[in-house]
């Protein structure tokens, strides 16, 4: 009898499969939540393959550092945490790497944190066939735990951004450009490819949802952020809170020059890597949030029903029978 | 030009090199340390890495989970660490993998963990074209700091047990069998196996080190595992405390069926992976402690010098110019 493959098991049913072994509280989040005496801390993981989520055409070695890092704080500040700690670094490097490289690379991890705070806590290198950059991230646990199954029926859907820029970026840096059939605007052009390449993060978030909060006993947000395409965010906060998010396409907010068309939408809702927050509030709440926020735009609600996404706009639930973002 | 490659520089000065984009305090230990307000945590990073650090001939999945917890269990405890909390893994694995390999690493892993404690906090998992366990450890800082760079010159150097059993496992796991010229005892053969696929770790080290210790003023004590060999943990331990290890080679404890000879004393001194604790302590202190646990055995002693290690035996110190052991 042939034995079971990961490729014959796919993504999403091997995530299921390995949350058995873990503890029924760590698998639906970005992060863990570790209890200490005094403060609770977060630990997020997350590693960057070579040929799987990078190579060297598409990004230089000191965008990769700085990628890296932010991609961990993403998911910390998702969960709520007013701290970065550090991080740790496990690489593995073939032994034809160069040195350059890996300076390179240190200096972007570098850049990052004196950007986004923490200190390189230690790690590991080893020699391997592909390069990988594992990183482990502490961060301090805030007043508001975020977390994707706080979302409620009747929540406002926001998100602090735009989406579908860096998926352009990707295209634009593997020099795709048969993928892209019309002519773009110059800016929009350096605006995504600086978002792949250097994407940024809300370390304010948190301060500005504690500024806003009518009261002190309201402790939990449904959040997390777009590190795999909005629709999948969407999709994680509908499955892990049990409820149904509604989207007003209209109001999604796009960069002014973004193109019209199937493809354009499919960038924008598949794409990831922007690294937006997505999060649901109460109404009066969203309102004074996106007030003090200007960025931060409110792209539809929940509702009770089966956990799913839907159009308010009929029409575009067509959109949603392609799932063409997929990784292992 | 032709730019540098990290073949060129090799291991030793590839750590030295990443060591300036690290805090002072992170790099010279087995661990890095984390202030929290109120507990202390100890954070490690380690990974291994499928024809470097393992392969499918030698270890089987479970044996391989269990060996990537304990590794790093073993750097928290030689760091004094009380209580483990919990690992994040990261795993990058082949397509073409197994499920069932899958589950049996986790078994392994749980096993470890049960029996050492701590949790799984989360994870990661990537496509990629050989596999690799990268694990991050949490524990908290008991009331003695376990450092590399804690030897004081005057002291007995300690070590928890025996060491070369884990390479002479390896050996046979790896059906090198011409490497070994003479039948071996079958009691060695065993222990050895199991000493290579599932390493025990002393979790009561720090309780028992506290039991004997005279004064509560004493919080350092000079510390670190023999997870690269005997002879590498000495030869940290001199290099971060500045002083020279003395090894008395009658006192060296060995396995009663150990054979003679300058191979097996390679074995013994640059194997790896026994995960031993090495330690160095004051003479009254040394005799308490070697009292209340009977496999701890003095095997020398720290002097004034150029950090170093030296034989009190000058005939063994031939063994010294050669040093096998090298990795990545």
């Amino acid at each position: 009898m042939r034995k079971e493959l990961l490729e014959d098991i796919g993504e999403k049913e091997l995530i299921n499969r390995l949350g058995k072994f873990m503890p029924k509280n760590q698998i639906s989040d970005d992060c863990a939540l570790v209890r200490t005496k005094n403060n609770d801390l977060l630990v997020n993981n997350d590693s960057l393959v070579e040929n799987v989520h990078f190579n060297d055409i598409t990004i230089c070695a000191q965008d990769l550092g700085w990628k890296a890092v932010v991609s961990n704080i993403s998911d910390l500040l998702s969960s709520g945490c007013q701290k970065t700690i550090g991080i740790t670094i496990s690489l593995i490097l073939p032994a034809k790497t160069e040195w350059i490289w890996v300076e390179e690379l240190y200096k972007g991890i570098n850049k990052a944190l004196k950007n986004y705070g923490g200190v390189i806590l230690g790690g590991d290198c080893s020699i391997g066939n592909e390069k990988i950059i594992s990183i482990t991230a502490l961060g301090i646990q805030g007043k508001l735990k975020l977390r994707r199954n706080a979302c409620k029926p009747g929540e406002i859907i926001l998100t602090t951004g735009i989406h579908g820029l860096s998926k352009l970026g990707f295209i634009l840096q593997s020099k795709n450009n048969f993928e892209i059939d019309i002519s773009l605007n110059k800016r929009l052009i350096n605006k995504s490819i600086e978002r792949f390449c250097r994407p940024k993060v809300y370390p304010d978030f948190l301060k500005n949802l504690l500024k806003t909060r009518s009261s002190e006993r309201i402790t939990r947000v449904g959040c997390t952020d777009s590190s795999d395409g909005l629709f999948q965010a969407l999709h994680d906060l509908a499955i892990a809170s049990n409820c149904k998010a509604i989207i007003n396409y209209e109001k999604i907010p796009k960069d002014e020059n973004w193109p019209k068309g199937d493809k354009w939408d499919e960038y924008y809702f598949f794409g990831g890597e922007d690294y937006e927050l997505v999060f649901s509030l109460p109404k009066k709440w969203a309102e004074k949030l996106s007030k003090l926020d200007k960025n931060i735009k409110a792209i539809g609600f929940f509702t009770k029903g089966e956990p799913s996404i839907e159009f308010k706009d009929y029409k575009k639930n067509e959109l949603l029978k392609n799932t063409p973002f997929k990784h292992f």
